[in-house]
């Protein structure tokens, strides 16, 4: 076979690697040369010496672009990747497809194939093995209770000791996606006592089965994949009026709300921020420079209010668990390599409704509908 | 009654306050005086209007320790403390007396009495109340536990999703003394599949009955006092080598293994760390200046190995969940102080098993058997 999967070092605060030394002993299994760039997984403790053993070959980045059927990357790669690249190659990883919409022309311009996560139709049942939002959010939940847990200056359980009792502290998870689920069973797990709100009515099963309280409000918006809708203005106050109360009544507050694309929405209004006590603290999954659920939060720092509240950005929690969320990732990778390997080839149909979907460009073409659609093109 | 109990901001990098707001409240409802010097509680969230609605008076470091009967402190307070108190003033708190001899000498020199929680007899039961040695082993347990799975590369429970199984972490400690069962206890909560450790063969129970694997090696050591006695250098050298086994097959690595006033016991030695795979995590809660369980830890340090393995000094723990941490080390202050109360006047009896250990010093007189012994006196 004449296939080469190259993966890169990522960019300096990106711990994940696109590909995982379990992967690499497959793909190899399976016919496909791989090459890993210097360093690549050293930051998710995989160091080269075991990609070598699981069959690749470890090379510089150069070499590792260059000699490339596919690339795969968790972030875009950097310009120069991008400007080494050569008509007919194919990129795959998290691309920011529907937010760099010139990032995709670059690439159609030059006439290289671009795959990109955010663009898999996620409810296809075929397309879940290769969902990395789903899977890198479910390490982002975990790992965002695991945080809260760590930053709280309370126990998390309850504790009955000689010293007297600890009540449970009050965990509140807003939205109730992947990662929402993940940190309210983690939460639960350590024995915190868990409310879960959600603006999909539907998921009160979920919620509840994690032996956690399912909160809601009179606003309630069931959108299309998966998603929920975006509320009107007054939809947006009246669910911040409602939410204001459970968010008072809570230590811990994580919030998980995010839209692929779009700004997320602002779940805890400032005067929430404002009026909450010494020692609360918030983990804002969806702070990003778009801004965040929690007003205020900031992108990977940590800010306190006037009255000694903390508001944690949380945007980056799946590169923070590392070897786990590469593990996952390349999974999802490999997926998708052995979804368009055909006889030992490549193979891109473009009317197929995983693929088709995935591809943000081909051969110089925007292919993905939704892709499209961000472009304006019919 | 004319008790006057103060409590003091402590040093930087100590996090706790020896008074909480709920046991203020309990002092004053039984007619104690409480002064709260300004800030005292801040670092662990509990600001100066929560002493002050809990009946405490919140006042300057001078006047807190001028007007007080007994300074309720979590460490040794400073010299600028020190030289301002007065023949007939009561200190009680960590006051080092068995590794600082030369700070209880001050103290006796100056007729100033000293209640050292170190000094408590730990086996008996009316102490329970008052030992702060095992409430704060206990937060440092549940926090080590924490601090392990936030720093660990992977997941710690099993997880099975679309994307593949991750394998249950697996989870060493050593020592399962009050802090070691409190991280078994939280790392299994966490899914983690967990072994303890300890040279005490009658900690086997303890271990299987949180549902982990009770490990032992051929050297046994019951002591007194609850803790393990000394080892020979032969018993030594025996149990380090039947213990790199254990941890070479171990992910995560929680040592606890202290003894109060002696250098901790070396379990993890240099050849079991260099030869620790990338990201294998110790956190090493007896790292001190003395020395730790692990070979080469630091105190509050993380040091990475060439190998890429981490070793996390923590002997910091119970600082670190400061709010709890400062409601239990509270309640065991306020079960000194009402055990020592009688008709609203403090009243010390150096004949009583536990007063008469707990006192390093009374009246200018070494009073406690092992501050004695430390000191060489008959």
């Amino acid at each position: 076979m004449s296939i080469t999967i190259s993966a890169l070092k990522e960019a300096p605060g990106e711990n994940r690697v696109a590909l995982s030394p379990d992967v690499v002993r497959k793909l190899v299994k399976s016919d496909y040369q791989v090459l890993i760039e210097q360093g690549a997984g050293e930051r998710a403790f995989y160091q080269d010496a075991v990609y070598t053993d699981a069959g690749a070959k470890v090379v510089d980045r150069a070499s590792a672009v260059k000699q490339a059927t596919i690339i795969a990357t968790v972030d875009q790669p950097g310009d120069d990747v991008v400007d080494q690249l050569q008509a007919g190659q194919t990129l795959l990883g998290l691309l920011s497809p529907l937010t760099d919409l010139d990032f995709v022309k670059k690439l159609a311009a030059k006439k290289v194939n671009a795959l990109a996560f955010e663009l898999l139709p996620r409810t296809v049942s075929r397309a879940q093995t290769m969902d990395v939002l789903s899977s890198q959010a479910s390490v982002a939940g975990y790992k965002a209770a695991l945080l809260a847990a760590d930053r709280f200056s309370r126990y998390l359980p309850m504790m009955i000791t000689a010293a007297g009792t600890a009540k449970p502290t009050k965990v509140l998870v807003l939205g109730t996606g992947v990662a929402g689920l993940q940190a309210i069973g983690t939460a639960k797990r350590l024995g915190a006592m868990v409310s879960g709100y959600d603006i999909r009515p539907a998921s009160r099963g979920e919620v509840e089965s994690l032996g956690a309280t399912f909160l809601t409000t009179s606003v309630s918006a069931t959108g299309e994949g998966g998603y929920a809708r975006a509320l009107t203005p007054e939809e947006t106050a009246q669910q911040q009026a409602e939410l204001a109360e459970f968010i008072a009544q809570s230590d811990v507050v994580i919030t998980t709300a995010q839209v692929p694309g779009r700004r997320p929405p602002l779940l805890v209004t400032q005067k929430s921020v404002d009026e909450a006590k010494a020692g609360k603290l918030f983990i804002d999954l969806a702070a990003s420079e778009l801004g965040g659920n929690v007003a205020g939060s900031k992108p990977s720092e940590t800010v306190t209010t006037a009255n000694d509240a903390q508001i944690v950005g949380a945007g980056d929690m799946a590169s923070q668990l590392p070897a786990s969320a590469s593990d996952m990732y390349a999974k999802n990778v490999q997926s998708v390599i052995t979804d368009i390997t055909k006889d030992g080839e490549l193979v891109f149909d473009v009317d197929d409704e995983v693929v088709g979907e995935l591809l943000a460009t081909y051969q110089g073409e925007i292919i993905s509908s939704r892709e499209r659609s961000a472009m304006d093109l019919p």
